[in-house]
C-alpha cells in the first residue's frame, strides 16, 4: 500500500462511480432537465431528497421559480441521452423537444416525469442551502412513480432486468455486474 | 411501460445502488467507524463533502465532539467487513480492534484513515443541519489520501484494477462490470 496525501481535494472523479439522476423542472413557462450525480436521500420521515446544483446552471433559477423538481432515474441504455442532456443548456434549447422525450406532468407538484424513467421522485422544494460553489436543494418527496418490474420484493433493483446507470466522470459511464450481486444477510 | 404512483416515498431501496463509504471518527477518547450510503460532494471550492447520519447512531454525538470525520472508500472485496461494521454499534465494541483494522491518525483533523481504503477524505466539520429524521454533517475536505494505482490519469477509477463497492440495500452488495465501461467523449 502506497498512499499519497494531497492538501484539500482537487477537482477529480476520485469518489465516483455515482448513480446518475436527471432532475426535471417545470416553472409553467419553462421546462428543463439536468443530469446530476451529487444527490442523496436525507430523511425517511418526512421523505427528503436533495440535489446539489451550481448557480451557473440554467436550472438553478428555474428550481427556485418552480419551487419543485423531479428526480428521474434512467437505465444504462440511456447513457447517450443523459450525456447529451448534460452537454447542452436549457438556455439554448428545449431539451424535451430536442431529444423527443415523452413525459407527463406530475400529480403533486407539476414537475416533469420522464416516461422512460424506471423511478421518479416528485419533490416539493422545502429548503435550499448555499454550500460553497453549489446550492443544495432539499425536496420533500410527495409522489413516487415506479416501473414495478424494475424492483424485487425487497425493493432492491432487479439487476437481472435492469442495468443502473453509473457515472465514472469525464463522460464515462458504467453499470453493475449482475453476476456479482452478493447477499450478506445472515 | 406501466407506472405505479405512490404517495410520498416509502422506506425502500428504489434509489440504490449507491457507493459505500465508511465514516471514521476520533474524539481522542473514542474512535468509531460507520458505513453510510447517504453521502455526497457539495462543492469544489472550497471542497465540501457531506454525510447524512441518524441521531440514533453512536457516531452522531461523536462527530459533534470530534468536529471532524473521515470518509473512507473500500473496494468490493471488503463487503464482509463493511456489512459487519454496519451491524454492530460502537457503543458495544471498539470496531478497530474487533475487526483488526489498520489505520493512522489523519494529519489535519486527527480523523482515522483506514490503511485498506483506496481513497480517504479527511474533513473538518464546518456545518450540520437537521433534515427530517437525519442530520447532514458538512465537512471541508482538508486532506485527501489516495492509492495512486486506483485511478487513471483522468482521475476516474481504474476499474481494471479495482472494484468499487456498491450497496443495493438489504445487505446486498454489487460492483461494476468493467467490460461495460463506455466513454461518450466526443
Amino acid at each position: 500500500m502506497g498512499k499519497t496525501a494531497i492538501n484539500g481535494l482537487p477537482k477529480t472523479y476520485y469518489y465516483y462511480p455515482l448513480l446518475v439522476a436527471v432532475v426535471g423542472i417545470n416553472t409553467g413557462k419553462k421546462k428543463n432537465l439536468i443530469p446530476v450525480v451529487w444527490h442523496t436521500a436525507l430523511s425517511f420521515t418526512p421523505p427528503l431528497y436533495a440535489v446539489s446544483i451550481s448557480p451557473k446552471r440554467f436550472s438553478f433559477k428555474l428550481i427556485l421559480e418552480a419551487q419543485a423538481f423531479s428526480i428521474n432515474f434512467l437505465s444504462y441504455e440511456y447513457m447517450d441521452l443523459v450525456d447529451k442532456l448534460g452537454s447542452v443548456s436549457g438556455r439554448d434549447v428545449d431539451k424535451f423537444s430536442e431529444f423527443n422525450l415523452k413525459y407527463f406532468i406530475g400529480e403533486c407538484c407539476e414537475a416533469p416525469v420522464l416516461e422512460d424513467a424506471y423511478l421518479t421522485l416528485e419533490c416539493k422544494l422545502v429548503d435550499h442551502l448555499k454550500t460553497g460553489d453549489h446550492t443544495l436543494f432539499i425536496g420533500e418527496v410527495m409522489r413516487t412513480y415506479i416501473e414495478e418490474d424494475a424492483f424485487l420484493k425487497d425493493s432492491t433493483l432487479n439487476t437481472d432486468r435492469l442495468d443502473a446507470l453509473l457515472y465514472l466522470g469525464n463522460h464515462i459511464y458504467i453499470t453493475t455486474d449482475k453476476t456479482r450481486r452478493k447477499s450478506k444477510k445472515s
